[in-house]
């Protein structure tokens, strides 16, 4: 039997919408989880794909996501607007706000969107980009719970921290780029803990603060951040400005849903927006072409240029559909078809 | 005879603004220049300190730097104020832009400055530690002339591209960092030529791309970026938010003023500024005094809290004032004292 399970876009969307409503997402929750995890899984980013679907599950029986919460959204000031996510997932408060935010970008030039009080597994680069798609230039940071240590230290303090950009391009697909300031993802090692492997060296300390390969030590330890004392200086802005500046909770603070039903894992998304149309005006056409003389620089020396890898594996995923372990394809249609949690 | 000089603030300001007089800048540009480079001093971040002067009197001299150009401020929209500062130097043009950055930042809630055509070598952190101190939360950027090669490239294209930001606290200086998107700042390699040393494994590749300890060849080759694709991401966001996002050029557009008054060093700086208050409004204060919790625990596991040693060598300064290399002081006084360049 083949190893891995190949599926339509939509086939894949339709097993993620019914999985999530089983276990009682509603309608506009499971939409908005749906298209990001399908986005992921579409352009091969598989640490935030359709495996997290088990997680939302899980975490909604842990008591950690309301499945039905209606986001609030809040018109503070000319460039700000706030949503409050009442506990439920990230991404229905990203959209039901994104409206908002794309007008105030466009009417004072920059514009900023408070997320809080949000549960948040997802990819920030589909947010992002769909703000590039509207011509604008957005920037997104989130803090996660506290897994990393600052530079210098041996205890988680701070979260993954991920931090994402994307510039409009005249004839083509946004720049991108989306990471955590973490040396890796905490998806990666748990996708290596599930493989079975152990991990390179450098990503994580143990619970006593000594560096370790095993991805289960590495989980109950802290994880490293990148680029040493310079990583570790932007994922404490990042833990500032997603978390203090908008009236939410830091890294260390949050803690994952339990079983229990003890975790704590809701805190807050900042995203900055600038329209270059605003800045420029009827320049901004000619500076945003001048733009892609610097990805031309890149690609000229065979560097690598952000997203590019993604945005081939869309085509290819739009055409050949995606393909899935078939082990995480059985877990997926048994939780579609199981109890409800 | 000691190999130091000790100067107080006051007499290293005098040196610096009768020495850059004496060649030409006028009163407001010397005065906003000495303010930069004595901060920097002060602070013991050498590679931004007094021994920059003797670059700007050079730079006048090849023509890359006006010495008297008026900054052009434009009030473009409620989020954004432009100034050209006309291929001065950029100092002097943020000065003149911060008060409206400010007034927009507190009435909108999040404000930009682009600044644009300027000459730029000074560290950032002295203007979004000024930004702090007005209560406002502000991230700085700028792109240098093309000196770093992208993450897989051999060939330089990138600025060092520094990123710089701070943070008001309520009861003590700012936190504030400010660093190049390189693993060093052009001014360490420049040190380490000038004291006749190598440089570590892993700054720079030679002019053929490959690795290089010496610093001539780390010069005339690229430099590489700190964090791997990460930082190369990083950098390239900066290089497009503060050249095209802003109607100014990309790094490798620009060169460095030169013998044949040939180069092409203006650039842009683009700064983004938050109003905590305006964001939370009542609530600000208990959030901006949450933040700390973030600051003890990093100071907790003896983990480097970033702008603390400069602050302390600040208070340092104030009291026993600043020691430089006695080289050092006798090239300042000559160029003092010497012929208009």
């Amino acid at each position: 039997m083949d190893k891995t399970v190949t599926l339509s876009l939509g086939a894949l969307e339709t097993l993620s919408r019914e999985l999530l409503t089983r276990h009682g997402f509603d309608e506009a929750h499971a939409d908005a989880i749906t298209r990001s995890v399908v986005a992921a899984q579409r352009d091969e980013c598989h640490s935030h794909g359709v495996y997290r679907l088990i997680d939302c599950v899980e975490t909604l029986r842990r008591g950690g996501v309301s499945p039905d919460a209606t986001p609030y959204v809040l018109d503070v000031s000319p460039g700000i607007v706030r949503v409050d996510a009442g506990q439920g997932c990230s991404l229905l408060a990203f959209e039901r706000a994104r409206p908002a935010l794309i007008d105030k970008a466009r009417e004072h030039g920059v514009a900023l969107l408070a997320l809080n009080n949000a549960f948040h597994f997802s990819a920030l680069w589909p947010e992002v980009e769909s703000l590039a798609d509207a011509g604008l230039v957005a920037l997104a940071m989130t803090p996660s719970h506290a897994f990393v240590a600052p530079a210098g230290g041996q205890r988680p303090l701070l979260g993954t921290n991920p931090i994402a950009f994307s510039w409009p391009r005249p004839d083509g697909m946004p720049f991108t780029f989306d990471f955590a300031t973490s040396v890796v993802a905490r998806g990666e090692i748990e996708l290596h803990r599930r493989a079975g492997d152990t991990i390179p060296e450098g990503w994580a300390l143990d619970a006593q603060g000594r560096a370790t390969l095993d991805p289960d030590a590495a989980l109950n330890g802290a994880m490293l951040t990148f680029g040493g004392y310079k990583g570790s200086a932007l994922s404490i802005m990042i833990e500032l400005l997603a978390g203090p500046l908008i009236g939410d909770l830091l890294g260390h603070e949050t803690s994952p849903a339990n079983e229990e039903r003890a975790g704590r894992p809701w805190h807050g998304e900042l995203i900055v927006v600038i329209d270059p149309h605003r800045l420029l005006g009827d320049e901004a056409a000619r500076h945003l072409q001048h733009a892609e003389a610097l990805f031309a620089g890149v690609l000229e020396q065979g560097a690598r240029l952000p997203s590019r890898r993604r945005h081939e594996a869309r085509r290819r995923s739009r055409e050949q559909g995606v393909t899935i372990p078939r082990g995480l394809y059985q877990e997926l249609v048994r939780l579609r078809d199981g109890a409800r949690g």
